[in-house]
């Protein structure tokens, strides 16, 4: 049993932190004519990955209020797919999606959404919408982000930075440098995070809850980029990273 | 705790059993201009339920080697993503799928299953596939087969009819009728059975182990046909359906 743990926490501590540029080729090799992917499929799965992190640490019976705060990259996408799945879970999802993507498959995320009667706050209804739920679901700003937060969501960021309530960040916590993290504490820090395919350099500090979502990658794209993934449970779409492995 | 089991096997009790047309109907009303889904969206989410109930029922463990039927059809591509997640999972699964559909996106899952090393095999060596695999995961036809089954298919029910390997059949059993069910015992009974979105009439007298998928039916489109759907357990995709209900 001690073996294996320490094999376990091993196998964690070699995983792979991605830089900027690794995330976004990784990306696009899967997507690319070879790896085949479609970002609808790795959108829904993505989402579902969020879903369930946000199910596993704050269960509907606790938590029904969820405020699923959503930029207008794909990890807004992410975003509006977790909300929908959070309302099949059981939740009662409020959603932050204030620059609306104009592509079409975004829109048609929303329409999804809409069936679900998941209501939408504005900016102003911010600070209100962060106070009347039980946990944020932060899926503002992805691995592409770069320098500084700007309107409508500077405002946010501080207003995460004050709050209590915990807040699980999807991927890289919005407003921190993918590489660096947290530079001088300008963003908040999150209670928990899910990476999706693997953790991003700027996480490496993290140390709060911390799980992997994004079981989708195949094992010439696990190899090219040495990413030593763990072993998901069961039929999970999501791993809790152990904290040895920080 | 005796009134709560009573009231679950009675809302299982009054579950809606879907007609061909229905079952065609509601298809496309998710994925119609109102609904927003995307057949990618939801082939993704049904094929994770056939690869999570046979995770449920056959673990990798104990039945690592599953043989993958695919039709040509949706159900088939159904199988494509089921065989893809069932790799994920830790089986070595081998694919089936004889006629392969030229519709752009099934190539695409094609591509993406080439890099899980998921060999095939030809209507001749489906014999030796059945008599070598573990369990049979069956996406032949779906809820739109109507008639007898044709080459190369026609021989693989006969095998299917003559093996004592366990099969798990998605939405409706391979040859069945739709709504009339396995008419003069023409194909086989699998051991078990995952149906997608609602059940069809024709698997109402199946008597095996029925699951439910496609967690992701819109609360209007569950009202416009009555559905009656069960609540699914946690973030789980699946869910079992107490024999008291058929």
């Amino acid at each position: 049993m001690v073996l294996r743990l320490q094999t376990l926490s091993r196998s964690f501590r070699r995983m792979k932190y991605l830089t900027q540029t690794e995330a976004q080729n990784l990306d696009k090799d899967l997507m690319g004519e070879e790896g085949g992917f479609t970002l609808q499929q790795l959108m829904e799965l993505a989402g579902l990955a969020c879903a369930q992190t946000v199910q596993n640490l704050y269960p509907a019976h606790t938590h029904n209020k969820v405020l699923v705060a959503a930029g207008s990259g794909n990890q807004g996408g992410d975003g509006l797919v977790a909300a929908r799945h959070l309302a099949l879970f059981g939740y009662k999802p409020t959603l932050f999606y204030p620059k609306p993507s104009k592509n079409e498959f975004n829109q048609q995320l929303e329409t999804q959404l809409k069936h679900f009667n998941v209501p939408r706050i504005t900016p102003e209804e911010f600070d209100k919408g962060v106070a009347s739920n039980d946990v944020i679901l932060d899926a503002i700003f992805g691995f592409s982000f770069k320098g500084e937060p700007r309107a409508p969501f500077d405002a946010p960021i501080e207003t995460l930075k004050q709050t209590n309530k915990p807040i699980v960040s999807v991927d890289i916590p919005s407003a921190w440098d993918v590489e660096k993290g947290n530079i001088d504490n300008k963003s908040f820090t999150p209670a928990a995070l899910i990476s999706l395919t693997a953790p991003k350099l700027g996480v490496k500090q993290f140390t709060g809850v911390h799980y992997l979502g994004g079981r989708f990658v195949p094992p010439y794209i696990a190899e090219k980029y040495a990413l030593h993934l763990p072993v998901y449970p069961g039929g999970d779409q999501v791993v809790e990273i152990p904290p040895t492995s920080l």
